[in-house]
């Protein structure tokens, strides 16, 4: 079998699995132990968060474990929500009657379900106003001109995605956060807009630095740049208090008591080790990526001439180095069914917990038709993918069609 | 160095990590993936719910992943106050007016920080109402019907940890169940008062078996024996809505969408191997740590004559076996400073996360003079604890003893 499906998850690196054995054998102390088993477990952590830090181009103290992505967006939304509430939406507070409502979050239609969800949630209980901004269907991604119109009095928070899970594309983070934080706001208006990004499918892909994003929030998720299961969140100046974050959890203070809970101290370990590896490879890993990716692309016009369409592919916008997102086009041709048929292939129709035999919604929303869509393959490449898997893989679906067309 | 802080943490068993390791090295997938990588993580995950649910008595659809102890507590908490929300709180549902105003969560004044602390969130956002029944001076535990004269019309909860973190006492909470259960609500009364225990401290050390306990949710935290840093929540019927569950976190409908998120499949892996080793093990385990905590208590009244006192030695109270929390009577043994001058002893004056020169709440609210309660040391035992050990412990007591009256 040859797994390409590293959008969905990755395996660890030998040397993530090694920091995390040796945190749980050697560092298995209560981190807040103030005797030695503690005091070592904490300087694993604290390690740790340096190595997180670091690859994003922050200081630890800006760092946050947490239990993986979803737990971090969701938490950041409902920073955001308490903010506002304790700023905005209190009846002490004159602030002009205006923005004296829900809070306004903008998002896109395209976000991974761990911001998506939330945001329902938030909605349905009356907890916020959420606009999604559509895609432009030129680009495939979401412009920065779009997301501003959706700008109100009483917008708390623009969320948006660094990169897709299922096209790969890119968004211009950085331009709408210039431009949000560009904005004058007037009285009776929220004075900040908190920028965040959810850069889960971005790290270890392409470059990701806090200082050029200029983002409040950030998320990392271990698991999709082979580290562990966990995750961590970027909160730009959190000891002095710049952008705010409230816990979700209450407990033993941990983690400055933003996130209590006694701490991973293996996981932590392995998503520091991880991070680690990007800060040092991640050009490395770009390049292998990108040539392998663009030697499939090639590979699958070549073995379906004027078959297949590249649903991530748009003139000038910029797309992961590792995502195909391909539909052999023919009516026949779902792509759960070709999936079905390969031998060796793993791939997806779409991200993990999606439903297999509809189209993404993700592609529906930048603009790709639904006979198209329905045929969407995810092929990701990882950083150990060669072009002799490629060919194989290759060789899979043309098998696999073939065996379609003579059902 | 010699480590007797087993209630702080645990080392993780040899066979934990080699589940974990396995896991993490064969079975990495994403476990909403279709294809093999994912089913064999899916596998896992099953197989570690069957664990857990056996060594509790129950079957694996009442079990709730979680990233820990701390999540899981709040989580349950958080689901009592949604359910009251929902169904007494609705103007569109005529439950009389008593009940008509915030849910009322009955606790303990000795509950781990995970209880609360948010229960203390809950009060100072108005969402709740909670009334901390104090400990019997006369038991060293609370009373059931100390516990049943708190109850109101608005009751709804009532949350009680199984066994004591800094004493070890065990709380009468199958009692407690059973009272609560009997009792007759009338109209315009919460009709059915939910019953949790936080089993973190018991499980691994006595009998735990929902069966017996007959509790609505319990909370189990795999670090307290010999497993890995996650967690998990029975709740009884799950699937059958026999009580109720509501998601804090909002994603990708992991954990049938109670707790999203990508699983950790590595910690589950590990938590469900430890809840195995508790199934086949712990009355070994309970018994070998009896041994040495009796000898430990035996050897400290010979070292320090009419000198010790046994902070959770109750007469007629249970008491966990591997816990003992001592006092060494006279004015400068204070227990932070009795620890800092052992030279072998890894102990901890209370919780892991409490400071240091404060004696602990929870020996004042048991009845403790705060004279002595300012020279408790916990001193927990662990499976691999020898007499030898103890032996070692106490001689560095009684040196650190000597030290200080040399000052
Ligand atoms: C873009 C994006 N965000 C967030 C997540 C959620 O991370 P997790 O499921 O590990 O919590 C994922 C992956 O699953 C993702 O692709
Ligand atoms: C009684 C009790 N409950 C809950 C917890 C919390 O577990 P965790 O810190 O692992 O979330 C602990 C231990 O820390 C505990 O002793």
């Amino acid at each position: 079998m040859i797994y390409l499906d590293y959008n969905a998850t990755t395996p660890l690196e030998q040397e993530v699995t090694e920091a995390i054995v040796t945190a749980l054998t050697d560092a298995w102390g209560n981190p807040s132990s103030s005797h030695e088993a503690g005091i070592k477990a904490k300087e694993v952590i604290d390690n740790a968060r340096q190595n997180v830090a670091s690859m994003i181009g922050t200081i630890p103290s800006n760092i946050i474990f947490t239990s993986g992505g979803t737990e971090a967006n969701n938490m950041i939304l409902q920073s955001a929500i308490e903010y506002y509430k304790q700023h905005y939406n209190d009846s002490s507070t004159d602030i002009g009657d205006t923005i004296n409502c829900l809070p306004h979050i903008i998002s896109s239609c395209i976000e991974h379900p761990a911001i998506n969800e939330y945001l329902k949630y938030l909605q349905h209980s009356k907890q916020a106003e959420v606009s999604y901004v559509p895609i432009s269907s030129t680009t495939g991604r979401l412009e920065v001109t779009d997301v501003i119109k959706h700008i109100k009095s009483n917008t708390i928070m623009v969320t948006v995605m660094l990169a897709n899970n299922e096209t790969g594309i890119i968004q211009p983070v950085k331009e709408i956060c210039h431009s949000v934080k560009s904005l004058v706001r007037h009285e009776g208006e929220t004075q900040n807009i908190l920028v965040h990004t959810d850069a889960a499918q971005a790290i270890g892909k392409i470059s990701v630095d806090i200082r050029e994003l200029n983002v409040d929030y950030l998320t990392v998720v271990g698991h999709k740049f082979y580290g562990p299961r966990n995750g961590a969140m970027y909160v730009k100046g959190l000891d002095s208090n710049d952008v705010p974050l409230y816990p979700m959890l209450y407990g033993g203070g941990q983690e400055r008591s933003y996130r209590p809970g006694t701490e991973n101290t293996g996981m932590i370990a392995g998503l520091g080790k991880a991070c680690e590896l990007v800060s040092l490879n991640r050009e490395v890993y770009e390049k292998t990526m990108l040539e392998c990716r663009n030697y499939l692309e090639n590979k699958l016009e070549e073995y379906f001439p004027g078959r297949v369409h590249f649903n991530g592919k748009f003139e000038g916008t910029e797309r992961l180095p590792n995502t195909c997102n391909v539909s052999i086009l023919g009516e026949k041709y779902h792509g759960y069914k070709v999936l079905s048929r390969c031998k060796i292939l793993q791939a997806s129709v779409g991200a993990a917990c999606h439903s297999q035999n509809k189209p993404s919604s993700i592609l529906l929303a930048i603009g790709i038709d639904e006979s198209i869509a329905r045929n969407a393959i995810r092929i990701s490449v990882g950083r150990s993918t060669t072009t002799a898997d490629i060919d194989r893989i290759v060789e899979d679906i043309y098998q696999a069609i073939q065996s379609i067309d003579q059902e």
